[in-house]
């Protein structure tokens, strides 16, 4: 009878035990889920930026250059997805821990419960991330470059620029190796975009009449955005977009501590959004006697990009300042544009390279693991790597197959002479 | 041997019952992951309606305010957003049970397992409530504020004024005590924008020239809506939207019950919304011969508001109604303003405050926890509150800074003045 | 003692027996929690898609007819939402299996565990299918169709015809018995919704003066589309809402199979529209001088609609070449289209109806449980039936209430006399 009651406790202390393991634990299987979940949701939510960037850039050119820019986007998104699949994904999860570069062949589906996600929501995650760095690089050329080259560029862009400097981090290379860190990618992917951007413009020149020879500024009218509201649209896409690009590169979703942390990084991509806009509205506002709705606009991505290496870290009033300085910079970096006069039609550069930059090199400010000396080696070679490359395939196609309209074409539209469709036909 | 063959049993009893736990129970901690990833989810359906609002402003007003529009819209998010984390949450939740208000310290992430989801996911989904109740207020007063006042007042609201009469509901406040009830905020958030939307009408005046001196309205041509459908895409958000903010007002998404209440209310919110265009589009055929566009876009509104006080409860069939009623009031409330020769330049105060003014009152019909005699006094209570303030604020603006732009201004557009930046800049 | 160390085992291999089932089993209600989210958040995704199609169409026609397009997609949804509920469900998921036809009853909510997911996420992620099929019609018919006629085709449609081929597939009738076998719908849906609009177009004629007597094609400009922005996000819109489509239609969520089969799902429909961009933009590029962007953009449709019918088994490199020929079949249904002067304003017909018979008798290639028979058999009889059917409702309409406008009615706009609302309105 000792042995009986012995056992009726033992009963009530394994009823007792599972109970609480039921309380705290999430099952493997549904932590699979649950991180697949999250990858699915957050990439679709980036997916959709492409028609953020779409519409922002649609809103900013002239009326003379939107149907290409349409083309332009539905086409590199969809250069994008299919680069990624062929080479992106293996050159960058395939590299040797701590190395540079990885295999030339194309994903497939590796998924395995232990792998904690389906392998097809990483890729799918991944891939509109490598998207979005094309998108970057589109605008800022508008108005004056060949569609096709783009084109081109867009496949190496995706297919192996990005994914290479992509693989140094978060593949598990060398920068990841020396402790870099950048958490969604203001540098990986934002400056990624804005370097290549950069190397293009450079390389392009200028639209036709943008700048005096004296290096003043041609009054805006005859450059003037074509509609203001899409691109308000684009940007508010880009801002929900956004709490997919940070919020699902947490990776992970299957316990209390990733729904907390994913949370928070909502709401410090959110207050950075805020800060952005603001900081930048106010500085036009100081400066000139209006509100420059088109600087308010780019300081929401100012102050994205910026809280991008590190949205999970800063206290609410950090991440404010952190995304208050990435729209300060889009503002100030616009003007530097001008007195250079480089011609970025949608301030990309300011808004993802510059802003990317500050952003990375902020990312100590909260993160105790990270230092500000690897920091400025992330942020040096990839910005080097990526444009100096860029730079050599932008270079090889103008000297081959040519990446500029003639002055003719630039002069009907890019619109007639490319896609044979004019954007808006509106009669009363 | 007894003792033996009672513990087999034992040890198969404790193996049955262990998995029909594992069948029919939720541990809390993947209960807390689904109800953050419900608030997280509603929350940028939510934060999306601010780029709805933005589309129906945007194209609603006429093409020399569509700028000025856009930075309002987004300005009024990002003051919101910082505001709320600075005030507004704990002006809410931080009330004594059955209190007036809380307190003015800033929001803190909070999270324990025990409060069931992330602290954080509940500060961002009611965070763009906030900002919703400031995007009603926008619209109304288009084409002739000033921008720096309004963002003054978006201040207010968001900070002060609407986290107020939230607490003293759904931070557990007086009219909770009494019994109130509004589920997702018909009054707390609907009424809340269209009665700040209102008073600040009242002391702004109508647009130069809207109204005729003998009380007739200038016919439509001048005062033409920008782009319809810019208006359409901007309702179409905002009904995407209302899945989240009706269907997050669940709460939770941990249980049976909730997942199939949260359905039910998906349900409801659909069918409220085609009532509401249906019956405005109905009501417009009938009593002229054309089918008037803008108002089966505002009917959608319209039913959209009168469901959001009571989602849950209503069979479809009810939910239909409610919604269609939302939708005539629209229609009428519409012609009332004119009337009064109020200018509500996007019709925000018949589908926010006079449908949610219907919604809430109509609650007892279907949900019998409520009366008809608590709701009065909570519609009564919430608006004269929320209306008062505002029209004290406004006032003290109007008599300080001045809130009205000069005639000279008004006839150039506000576009040209407020932002420098014209808003279609459309050429052959 | 022997006991006691009997027990002590027996102990030790419950607490490991039972955390073992907690490591891979996912409970009924975790299951069914995930399966209803499954359902709301892809629902509302292809919710989302209605203003997808809203936006192309507005984007598609002439600017004198895009209020009355607005008008029709904010209208059509609202009577496929109310129909579905009053007939449409239980027409098609009340059939007798192997049969014709379901019951004239509405919808009610009969949740249980058992059923796997919520009643309600159920309807309405069906709701979302059947208002899509209506969608499909509006842009075809654009232009010369009348308001009212065209509500009424939309709620017999939505309410009768779609549910009845609904329940012979995914009801489990007569289709479905026999082994036909179309996953999301290329021809459930989208031939469906083209072969009713290729109804209306026969009878209703193209617009006047849109091919001349010859044969030839008048020249684009008078019938040039409204805004190329528009459409593109309109059709990033439908790309975003198609994940729901598609992904939403493995119908579960629970267990590490459906996670992974959800991704390889959003993996083939991203490819396929990426292929149906591509081929249609090469395609065009080859045969003009331009990179036409319109086809570009249906062709990311025709990609979309090709991998409907069987978007889970075919490879990424086969995804890829299914969307690619759906693209194709867009640019040469375009022309045969032209070719024998029926006028599809938006290019529904080729796009849903050519590319959905195309995905359909595709499915055979990947899914060794089709046969190319069977497949032949569901599409000829869904499209003969839905054409037939569609034919003569719009035959009686025509021969009764009218479905044409006036030709004065067509030259001054279908706006101006339909809606009273011009849609653009933009002034310098």
């Amino acid at each position: 009878m000792k042995n009986f009651k012995f056992i009726i406790i033992l009963f009530l202390l394994t009823l007792i035990v599972s109970p609480v393991n039921a309380e705290t634990t999430v099952s493997a299987e549904v932590g699979f889920i649950f991180n697949t979940f999250l990858f699915l949701v957050c990439g679709f939510l980036v997916m959709f930026m492409a028609a953020g960037f779409a519409m922002l850039e649609s809103g900013m050119v002239t009326s003379k250059s939107v149907s290409v820019i349409c083309a332009k986007n539905i086409g590199l998104f969809s250069i994008a997805g299919i680069m990624f699949w062929l080479f992106g994904y293996n050159l960058a999860y395939g590299i040797p821990e701590g190395g540079f570069i990885g295999k030339f062949i194309p994903w497939s589906d590796q998924s395995s419960l232990d792998t904690g996600y389906a392998d097809g929501s990483d890729w799918y995650f991944q891939m509109v991330f490598c998207a979005t760095t094309c998108s970057i690089v589109s605008g800022t050329l508008a108005e004056r470059i060949k569609l096709w080259p783009f084109f081109l560029f867009a496949a190496v862009l995706s297919g192996i620029i990005y994914p290479i400097v992509m693989g140094w981090q978060w593949g598990g290379g060398w920068l990841a190796t020396i402790g870099f860190s950048d958490f969604a990618g203001s540098t990986l992917v934002h400056s990624t975009g804005g370097a290549a951007a950069l190397a293009g413009a450079l390389l392009l020149g200028s639209r036709t009449g943008r700048f005096t020879r004296s290096g003043g500024l041609v009054p805006m009218k005859p450059f003037a955005a074509s509609s203001i509201p899409l691109v308000t649209l684009g940007v508010f896409v880009l801002w929900l977009g956004w709490f997919g690009f940070n919020g699902g590169s947490q990776l992970s979703m299957g316990t209390f501590d990733d729904a907390v942390a994913v949370s928070k990084i909502f709401i410090n991509t959110n207050l950075a959004a805020c800060g952005g806009v603001l900081a930048a509205g106010l500085v036009t506002r100081l400066f000139s006697k209006r509100t420059d709705v088109i600087q308010m606009l780019n300081g929401a991505i100012g102050g994205l990009v910026a809280i991008t290496a590190e949205p999970l870290m800063p206290s609410p009033i950090v991440a404010i300042l952190i995304g208050a300085v990435g729209g300060i910079i889009v503002v100030f970096g616009t003007k530097l544009l001008f007195k250079l006069q480089i011609d970025d039609v949608v301030g990309a550069i300011p808004a993802h390279l510059f802003a990317g930059i500050w952003g990375t090199l902020a990312v100590p400010i909260t993160n105790t693991n990270a230092s500000f000396g690897t920091q400025l080696i992330g942020v040096l070679s990839i910005n080097i790597f990526v444009f100096a490359i860029s730079y050599i395939v932008w270079f090889v196609m103008k000297n081959t197959m040519g990446i500029r309209l003639s002055k003719e074409a630039e002069k009907l539209g890019t619109d007639v002479v490319e896609t044979g469709v004019i954007a808006y036909a509106i009669r009363d």
